[in-house]
């Protein structure tokens, strides 16, 4: 088989790390395989390296940034390389440029355009492991982009497609993709498989194993990625396309995100272009909105809620206070202790009573849903998010994901 | 003026600093003149990458060693950029590979093969300030490669040939070349101007101002080369080729090298043959030998002196060991604690009796002389090194080159 290795900043931390690392690799090319290995920078160097240009100013050019943060991939790669060959490996280091990962010039936040591989494969010939430096790339313009957080999961997805590898094995700090955060419900259990679909919506929600365009590019080109430990034995939760064993079960997992508030425009005039006149300087400002929910009108005046990042908040309220005088509201109004609980699983598609099943749930934990929000293979209620905890087990427990 | 502006590890150390040299560069700007920057990694970023590789192993991989030592450059250019940018000054960094610095492929020593430096004319155009990697430059094969310690120096001056620059400014933690040791001689005077060769010589003799291949590179191309303090004002120290007024000048500066050993073999057989089974062996070992001397053959026998680099003494007596049974001579013996004393200037070469001075001065100190050596501009004296200080200050005085 050929295997793409992500190894993220906590694996290659410290030297003793790298030599583990370098361990990993080896005892995988004894098994006959060969071996792609891509690498984050060490962990913290990124910010450390963040707060040194912030030093100079509050908003360095985006250009120089990327040369500056690619530095911190360039030393992993090359001591892991220097290790594997130390123990008998040969290895060659590469940076984003060297195989070829051609991006927009977007920089800090590129996006690939397309990887030529060729000294990877040409690596692979002479039996020469390639260390390839994560998170960034080239533009057409030969400038050094990079790919956003992270990214480094990313370049090992991409590659693998690339390359057509066998499996893309993505080494972090957790055992792979749990039923629950394993913080709140000791019996969480980690899923063996979950498809794109659901990862997609796990990560969008909040749980963080896995860059979510990492996941749309898997998912796009097919490429089989493994989640797993670098730490601890296992064999981790493979991302795959759907298949009938997961439509046999209804739910995968219980979620939650308590970095949104909710604010609330009361005594909107229900007329055309209101919403767009609404969220056009939210949008304008950065801000993302995820749930939005506009209740029906009465007497011409309708109720708009929505939820922003609980860090935008400051920044929406001095917004509305201008948008609401625009628009002719009455008020507005800002909860920021609330929590967005979801359940998700590709068998609701093929199975009813979900969301009554979840509603009735949290109604006699005696849990108030402020809104609801659904997709096809999702359901989210926003709540006082005092009650998160107690909603998480509940659910967990009422679809039966424990061990 | 296009002048070419080169600052040390030292002076880009902090971020505080780096802000300095970005007013530094913007004032020389304001004066009307087209600046070229090249930097070196703040210091102590390269020993803790270097230290970082030996935790792994003592002999890592010289090609991997290039990609770690290289991230160190691409942080101090893209944070100087950033400076420049934030205090109103259009910059933009560059890597070696980005200003076309070909190398050959010797790694971790490197030489430069040719510059294309399109993108620093093309930044000059834009009236944007390029801020280049130092150290650091790419292979025919598309590798990272590093020109050795000091490398940076060399960036700049072939970066100053191939851009016909006016001046190369080599800003460092020295006000200039002096005409000894300040720390020696309270009234050494610094030189306003000295030329290629005797700053060879000086660096040679072990001045650390400038490395010597960047010497070498400014002699070659004609590049007018100041050195100069990156904290206090002045004007530094220009290397020019040779003028008149250099000539006039017998002795330009007086220097001292204490790393050094000497070696005598005694009773050496003396037949064609036999110098090369000696310094063969030592050659093969990457010893460096500095002066050798031959005393005339008395009864067919001779003996041999020369002196290596003082952390090279054991490796040394090892290899006499085995040399001496070789060739068949009587015995060897070592001493430590030795110090060569040099003079050097231009001037010599139309004056005579340097010698006889320089051999009078130390006499009349009552400082025994044990090996000779001289070239064109240059004599140099081996002593005892408890009298360096002495010897100094004696030449110094013999040859008036104080205030």
């Amino acid at each position: 088989m050929l295997i793409v290795q992500k190894y993220g900043g906590t694996s290659v931390g410290s030297v003793e790390r790298i030599k583990n690392v370098a361990r990993k690799i080896i005892s995988t090319r004894n098994e006959g395989h060969d071996v792609v290995v891509v690498v984050s920078a060490m962990s913290g160097e990124t910010d450390r390296l963040v707060s040194l240009a912030h030093e100079i100013t509050h908003v360095p050019v985006e250009r120089e940034m990327d040369i500056l943060l690619s530095s911190g991939e360039r030393v992993t790669v090359a001591l892991l390389a220097i290790a594997l060959n130390s123990m008998g490996y040969p290895a060659k280091a590469f940076t984003g440029r060297q195989v070829g990962i051609v991006t927009d010039s977007v920089h800090t936040k590129a996006r690939i355009e397309r990887i030529s591989g060729e000294r990877v494969q040409e690596a692979l010939k002479e039996g020469v492991i390639p260390v390839i430096a994560g998170f960034q790339g080239i533009s057409e313009g030969s400038d050094v982009t990079t790919l956003g957080r992270g990214g480094s999961d990313l370049t090992a997805v991409a590659l693998a497609a690339a390359l057509k590898a066998d499996l893309c094995d993505i080494y972090t700090d957790v055992e792979g993709v749990f039923t629950t955060d394993p913080n709140i419900v000791s019996d969480a259990k980690k899923l063996d498989k979950i498809s794109y679909e659901e990862m997609l919506e796990l990560a969008s929600l909040g749980a963080k194993v896995l860059q979510n365009r990492s996941v749309e590019y898997a998912a796009k080109y097919g490429v089989k990625v493994r989640v797993l430990s670098a730490f601890a034995e296992g064999n981790g939760t493979l991302l795959t396309g759907e298949d009938e064993d997961m439509e046999k079960v209804v739910v995968s997992g219980v979620t939650y995100d308590r970095n949104q508030s909710k604010v609330t425009i009361i005594g909107v005039p229900d007329k055309p272009g209101i919403a767009a006149r609404i969220f056009g300087p939210v949008a304008a400002s950065s801000i993302i909105v995820d749930m939005i929910i506009q209740n029906v009108s009465q007497e011409s005046l309708t109720d708009i809620s929505f939820t922003v990042p609980r860090s935008d908040v400051k920044k929406t309220i001095t917004l509305m206070e201008s948008i609401i005088k625009d628009i002719g509201a009455r008020e507005f109004e800002v909860k920021e202790d609330i929590a967005k609980v979801s359940i998700v699983g590709v068998g609701m598609r093929s199975h009813s009573g979900v969301a009554l099943k979840m509603f009735s749930t949290l109604a006699d934990e005696g849990i108030n849903i402020m809104m609801i929000s659904t997709s096809e293979i999702k359901i989210s209620c926003v709540i006082d998010a005092k009650y998160t905890e107690l909603a998480v087990r509940a659910l967990h427990r009422a679809f039966e994901l424990g061990n």
